[in-house]
């Protein structure tokens, strides 16, 4: 059997699986942003009508891939596998979603890169011959996660100029074998990179390393340069962590400046919306891929993208028992032809 | 291309992997339990050496990895890529476990199920082409599970007699794509199924649905009947949740009570060691399929085992917000020969 294995880390899909549906839905804030034209529902009670916010994650969760299901004029029930995760503890936001859905379900922790793994492990099973229909979910929520990782909202702590704003909103894609693109033509999941980073108030100081040593793995397994993507997207380093991304590629020689962006930078805007560092949470990338990037693609505004969401795997727990954030980034390659 | 897919929700691996390596590491506990003979290691301190629960039970999880590579004749920078999970917030144990390994890593969070769903990704991902060689590893600890899901240790609180016991133990195998056996030859990853149960002292009973519902889906879609298997074990339903599901099957008129065990019952000595209703937790049924299952197969005790892992996908804020238990199953069909 042929290896579809390039190089250390990467996976190049034989036929590539193309994403036929794409949807998101997000809070208020996030439809105050720059974003806003490229949400598919922007609620203006952050509720979502639930009785508690882990409650409304979820919610929104069912509805983005009810959304995203709609799109490529399927149902739930054509899904061969649906893969999904989310922050919070034993990832409640994502299996309370798939309840009562009945789709054979993987459960997936990758904090912030959430999205990532499940697209590459989606794409991998149906490229591998399993199935023709794969789900990928992904959700955060301000209120659930500032509880469960920081402070009661009622507190109202001060935050530092380094933290992120958890993003309130839930991004799902449904990933077909056969189709029209935009596909996903490779995958190079991360390994875990830790720089010792104790602060979880720079995330994206921790989560940089990993996205710049699997950025650069991606490179040297396809033989691609960066010229050959229109746009390199990480997942939400913010301002600080793009600043240490762009630094350490220059002290490699290569200058990612003009290709380089953060979702977590274009879902706010940060002048005006007193967000620090930017965005931040699973359902920011997973947001800002299934509205601006994909409807960008499906415009012709991009023709190859390289979406790298990172996360940062610690805990509360882990913090305090003087733990270092241990960091990890999946890059994806999404392109418009194969 | 050909389609792997069998039936709603099975995949037939074409050129089934083999488990080349398999290890465990348990607690004292476990090591007074009758499986002691098939530990690998049995710690008679339960801080493995460590200054927390949590750090005790990412080095276990460590170190049954190291000893599944040994018995597989690998380092782990041969291992393609890493799937694991546990039952803690943010799932630390792996990602602190896989920290410094060096292995393209997918988080996964299945609850006790987390085993059977890692064997299930790595095997479709291994046939699918991609790598030559995967690890899985699932684990838990008592200590830190106590304290995360019900009440410090020191509050020594009752347990009611529905309760399980969550094990300190971790399991890993290793797969490869090529080798002698034993191969994973199907997989069915499990549906959600909720019936309702809000009783986190009764987890067997939440779970027993999930499994009656994949088990059955695994015969529909291979036209196996349950003589096909010497053995089929659940994960940890427990006493009573063994109860259930053989009455559940007996209502189809299908007597599994001859074929059927579950590791919760296998791994303590119900009557002398006080767990009321067996064991639990991810580090359960990894321990006990790496150790005494897969021995026994080595050894002809068994040919074809059907290992079916469940997880119970709660969290003590969705119980307290009063959600019910949304059940999940994995079913792992491994075979002597191909």
């Amino acid at each position: 059997m042929e290896t579809k294995k390039i190089g250390a880390q990467t996976a190049a899909l034989a036929n590539p699986p193309t994403i036929a549906g794409h949807a998101n839905v997000v809070g208020k804030k996030e439809g105050d942003g720059p974003l806003a034209n490229s949400f598919d529902f922007i609620s203006q009670d952050d509720t979502f009508g639930q009785a508690s916010w882990e409650k409304a994650e979820s919610s929104m969760q069912k509805q983005a891939l009810s959304l995203a299901l709609d799109k490529a004029g399927r149902s739930a029930g054509n899904l061969d596998w649906l893969f999904a995760g989310d922050l919070l503890n034993q990832c409640i936001s994502s299996s309370y979603a798939a309840r009562g859905q009945a789709i054979p379900f993987f459960g997936l922790y990758g904090a912030c890169s959430t999205m990532g793994e499940g697209l590459a492990l989606a794409a991998m099973t149906l490229d591998g011959g399993f199935g023709e229909w794969a789900g990928v979910c992904a959700s955060s929520h301000f209120c659930s996660a500032e509880r469960q990782y920081r402070t009661p909202l009622e507190y109202g702590g001060q935050r530092t100029p380094t933290a992120q704003w958890t993003v309130t909103g839930a991004g799902a894609a449904v990933l077909a074998r056969e189709g029209p693109g935009p596909y996903i033509t490779h995958v190079t999941p991360g390994k875990i990179v830790d720089k010792g980073i104790k602060d979880a108030n720079n995330m994206g100081a921790a989560m940089t390393p990993a996205a710049y040593e699997t950025i650069k793995a991606h490179f040297r397994d396809t033989g691609r340069t960066p010229d050959f993507y229109d746009l390199i997207l990480t997942g939400d380093l913010g301002k600080l962590g793009r600043e240490l991304l762009l630094e350490l590629f220059s002290m490699d020689g290569v200058d990612l400046s003009e290709r380089h962006n953060d979702c977590g930078l274009l879902i706010y805007d940060l002048e005006g919306q007193d967000v620090h560092s930017g965005g931040s949470g699973c359902g920011c990338c997973a947001s800002v891929l299934t509205g601006y990037i994909l409807n960008g693609m499906r415009e012709g505004r991009w023709q190859n993208v390289l979406f790298c969401p990172t996360g940062a795997l610690h805990s509360p727990t882990s913090l305090c028992q003087g733990e270092s954030i241990p960091g990890v980034c999946h890059a994806i390659a999404i392109a418009n032809t194969k």
